[in-house]
């Protein structure tokens, strides 16, 4: 077998077969064929596409490119969430806790965030001594011990997948439903979950912009996951305004923390219930959404969600203190309340443009291994739908830096879309797929 | 600027403006874009095609990427030749002399063998002591002093060409309309001749399999020429069986000197006479076909083309005792006549097997590098229309190894198509573009 001949063959738009996905990933991954025939390899899928059983196989041959966790000796049913990175994405500090505090496991490896996006981790590391390079015998030792985990993607796992992403990045092939969908679920089938839940974020702050992108993206990735045995549910949830109030990295922890203490955004809270309950149902503990929430309601009045929370932190070597006192974690110098500039509705706040002001006042990356600032970023007083006064306060800007607090200004005010008329909120949760 | 950009708008299908393009094929010759990036954009181009302004500023780009030979101080014009390969084509031995024997400068550049088609330079080099690797002031003092000269390729030339090959023929992306005529050109268009005659082979024994695709890539190259202010003539030639009758290094300048001295199998006399013509024509020493006809043929019989040859010959250190004797020139042990199989007409001879057996004999090059047996090969004694009763010679093999000699008779017989009807012999020359 060539990889000559495999490119030609997708390129020539024939369907590939498991032998031939399987002999150039694992080829590319142990440097036996080079970057520049993955680059071409890549781009013949970006333009000829894979079919169902193709990305299938791509996937496993991904996942089967390293180590793969089995979980099985630890607990019965583990479950994992996966979200597609959207702006004020803080899910996973909310949902872990509760679903682990609900009595069902929680292994889950995570991300940092690049461009308009954040990461999960990047938010978590607001918390002083806060550790996400775990060990695999740690990974297991914690989830063992208090049922949740949340830490950095291991590079044993589908290592093909981080050297192929690398090179899309770099050749235009990123936006390839294939080579997405198999990206991540080679990494979730890896790390040994058996149910996982997809947040599949869909709007002008999304990778995928259109509904339908959303859904085919969703459908391939709940397939692929049931075709290897893993119970696999989409959400597909909008991500044209930022979700919540906060976007930032201690800001957005802190705004998990009200959520946990059963305060914080409206929207936020029930994203969160929708994705813990889905995990809830995945792993048998509920039988239907409805005594989902009930319980996860329960969860958190009783504070066990909160106090879930605390045990995973310190476990991971974070410092209480900043969790029990939000304002201990690391703040911003200066903190500036924008006025509204009209009176009026509004009818449109681009999330893209809010995620890249954040990156801009510092708090996100432009390139993998920019350092962050997690004091800095926005948390916004006006979503879609509601009414403003002009010269009450829109927006607060939290910067470490004049200069980018006067452009951070500008751009949100541009990101604003107003209304005389009055606008409904945005439907937040578009689908779901199962 | 940046690749990325330029891979996405092409890989979007839109066209790229010169700026564009130059700055992708500049920064891959400097090496400031990397192979893996060059690679997506050459698969963007394969499946995206280019249109005829981008193809034409894709050549200039690559020809601008080197030094440019200017040849204005040596001659008036320069006419240059250049075949897109076949089997047997031993073309420019015998229309180089020819033309410069008439008082026109030939300045060219040639290349070696690959696969299933050989090279002028392997075949000049069956002569002991000829030497190619000729600097630019050889270059030019020779095609001063004696009107013709002949040397590899100078890789101060196109430099860009000679990555993005290695590139497209590790990638699969070699068959590629725009990328095939931009390589072509942009070399021909470096090396500073003012007329060039392609010769465009089309056939099974071609890289352009039918009349189509050979048409198209002729008048592209021709269009780009013209584009660039150079006098270009396209020249569509049969290449379904071999050129001539001998296959394999030595054998072919054999039959090239043969033609030089008036006699030489008809086909390959004809295409010369239509080569030369052409290039006579461009250079306005003949005013149509029946006038260059006429001169060639005169300076055949007068021996002046012979004598042009020897000259040339010996400039470039070849010695001249196997170009009077060419019982001289290396030859293989074994020399084995086969026998026809059956009594009937030769309905079909395929030059692609026919190539890959002299190949196999040692004439020819799997890969780059390879070395070569300039003794072996392969001479026809029946052609497509040719009436051969079993038993008669069929062919002759040459060869310097007795397994090799069975392996090649073998494929050798199975090249050939048998009718008991008259067949019809091939049309030599399809069409002429200019």
């Amino acid at each position: 077998m060539r990889a000559i001949d495999i490119i030609a063959r997708k390129r020539d738009g024939m369907a590939l077969n498991a032998e031939e996905i399987d002999f150039f990933v694992q080829g590319f991954t142990r440097g036996t064929i080079p970057d520049y025939q993955a680059a071409a390899w890549l781009m013949t899928i970006f333009l000829r596409n894979m079919d169902r059983q193709e990305t299938i196989d791509l996937t496993m041959a991904m996942a089967r490119s390293g180590k793969q966790l089995d979980l099985k000796d630890i607990s019965s049913f583990v479950v994992d969430k996966h979200s597609t990175g959207g702006v004020g994405d803080k899910t996973t500090l909310v949902v872990a806790p509760l679903v682990a505090a609900a009595g069902v496991s929680v292994g889950k490896m995570s991300g940092r965030g690049l461009g308009f996006t954040g990461g999960t981790l990047d938010k978590l590391e607001s918390i002083p001594g806060f550790r996400s390079d775990l060990t695999e015998d740690e990974f297991r030792g914690q989830l063992a011990s208090i049922g949740i985990v949340v830490s950095g993607q291991s590079s044993d796992l589908a290592p093909a997948d981080g050297r192929l992403y690398s090179l899309r990045d770099a050749t235009a092939t990123v936006g390839s439903l294939p080579l997405i969908a198999s990206s991540i679920m080679s990494k979730k089938i890896a790390a040994g979950a058996n149910g996982i839940v997809l947040d599949v974020k869909v709007g002008q702050g999304a990778f995928m912009r259109t509904e339908e992108d959303a859904l085919a993206l969703a459908s391939l990735m709940v397939a692929i996951g049931k075709r290897v045995g893993r119970k696999v549910r989409a959400v597909i949830s909008d991500m044209n305004q930022p979700l919540g109030n906060a976007i930032g990295n201690a800001l957005e922890l802190k705004e998990a923390l009200d959520t946990l203490h059963g305060r914080g955004p409206d929207d936020f809270r029930r994203h969160c219930l929708t994705v813990a309950g889905q995990m809830l149902q995945l792993a048998g503990r509920a039988l239907d959404g409805a005594e989902a929430e009930t319980l996860l309601a329960d969860l958190i009045r009783s504070r066990q969600a909160l106090q879930k929370f605390r045990e995973w932190i310190a476990a991971q070597h974070g410092e209480l203190e900043p969790v029990d006192d939000p304002e201990l974690l690391p703040a911003a110098r200066f903190q500036r309340e924008i006025p509204a500039p009209r009176t009026g509705f509004v009818a449109g706040l681009n999330a893209r443009e809010v995620g890249l002001t954040s990156m801009l006042l510092g708090g996100g990356r432009a390139k993998k291994g920019d350092a962050i600032d997690h004091g800095v970023g926005i948390v916004l007083q006006a979503k879609v739908g509601d009414h403003v006064i002009e010269g009450n306060p829109l927006l607060i800007i939290h910067a470490n830096d004049e200069a980018k607090l006067a452009g951070a200004r500008q751009r949100l005010l541009s990101a604003y879309e107003w209304s005389d008329e009055e606008v409904s909120p945005l439907l937040l949760l578009h689908q779901m797929v199962s």
